[in-house]
């Protein structure tokens, strides 16, 4: 058997001090998350994964059902870790306007220039529900956080956090594609904040100003 | 062999007076669109899509070189189809503001309310450039108009047509899964109103006008 070191190890290193099975569960995602970088999500095999993560193909199932079981955990593992880093990036940050556009351009740049994380959020994000909800409950309590301070003037409801998620995903779609360069985040905020109600200007000013 | 009539004749209809060939091909597309109202596209055959129209199994390669042809061909009619009921239910309007509302709100209806073309079109969508180039070929030429009349301010590029045709796509999207009812047209083309720079009143009353 060949030893194939993963791609990042993001995920062992953390479970580094837990238990074995702990350590083989994270090195199996760590695996997936390569795998799922270089190919599609419907093409990729347990076979794969397994050889990626150098384990033999039976261990896969002492730890997952099958690869939707995977591939829904690699989701949401990928969410948790990209709204921490960007929880930590804006902790300072009270205003409205100025969230939700810095959770735009960084949820952008994170997903888009690391490991190919976003083409594997994107193949995700339809698949998994539970995804769905951790990135939109996130946006959620920006958009609420925004109409109560009057900073927006929408209704906050199930169909605006889609269609303004949908201006994130396209961006980032874009991005990936390469259709887009690193401008991409600033304009998708730029038009988030124009559908919500934002003056032109502000938008423009608070979407282009440059990230410490 | 069992005779099942495809739910919609629209394609042979427009043949009838053509050859055989063009005949037949018409008939595999009309059942192509009824089976893929059915189930998923990727997981739709040639086998059910010729029994579908009643035609022997081996005919589908005499019209089409696989499943994906067929599928490309699919969306394109689709495409052209629903294009064309739009541009006959807007040749008299000339303002761009009400075009793209009205272009956004039609589209909706039209693709969410009949034999499930919605559900084919969304899935054909991404699978299909042409059908991309097609549709949002249409839009950008509104686009273009409304910025040349003064009535957006924004700049017309790939970047914007995409971003626009998301939050239509994603309308529809939550049309069809019912978890946005018939105001999904209207709540759409009002966002995207206020993306382009209209100002809140104004796309808040052209979107929700009564459609004669």
């Amino acid at each position: 058997m060949s030893v194939t070191l993963p791609q990042s190890s993001l995920f062992a290193a953390k479970a580094k001090n837990m238990g074995k099975s702990a350590r083989s569960r994270a090195r199996l995602i760590d695996a997936a998350l390569a795998v799922f970088a270089r190919e599609r999500l419907e093409s990729a095999t347990i076979n794969e994964i397994t050889r990626e993560a150098d384990m033999a193909n039976g261990t896969f199932y002492l730890h997952f059902k099958d690869k939707e079981e995977l591939t829904s955990v690699v989701a949401l593992s990928l969410a948790a870790e990209i709204t921490r880093e960007m929880d930590e990036a804006m902790a300072d940050i009270d205003d409205a306007v100025e969230r939700v556009s810095l959770g735009t351009r960084q949820f952008i740049d994170i997903a888009s220039s690391r490991l190919n994380w976003g083409a594997a959020f994107l193949q995700a994000f339809w698949v998994c529900a539970e995804l769905r909800a951790e990135v939109t409950l996130y946006l959620r309590r920006d958009l609420e956080r925004g109409v109560a301070l009057g900073a927006f003037n929408v209704t906050v409801d199930d169909f605006l956090v889609e269609m303004v998620g949908a201006l994130v995903n396209t961006a980032l779609f874009a991005r990936i594609n390469g259709t887009a360069g690193p401008e991409a985040g600033s304009k998708a905020a730029e038009m988030q904040l124009r559908l919500l109600g934002v003056d032109a200007e502000r938008a423009h000013a608070v979407a282009w100003r440059s990230i410490a």
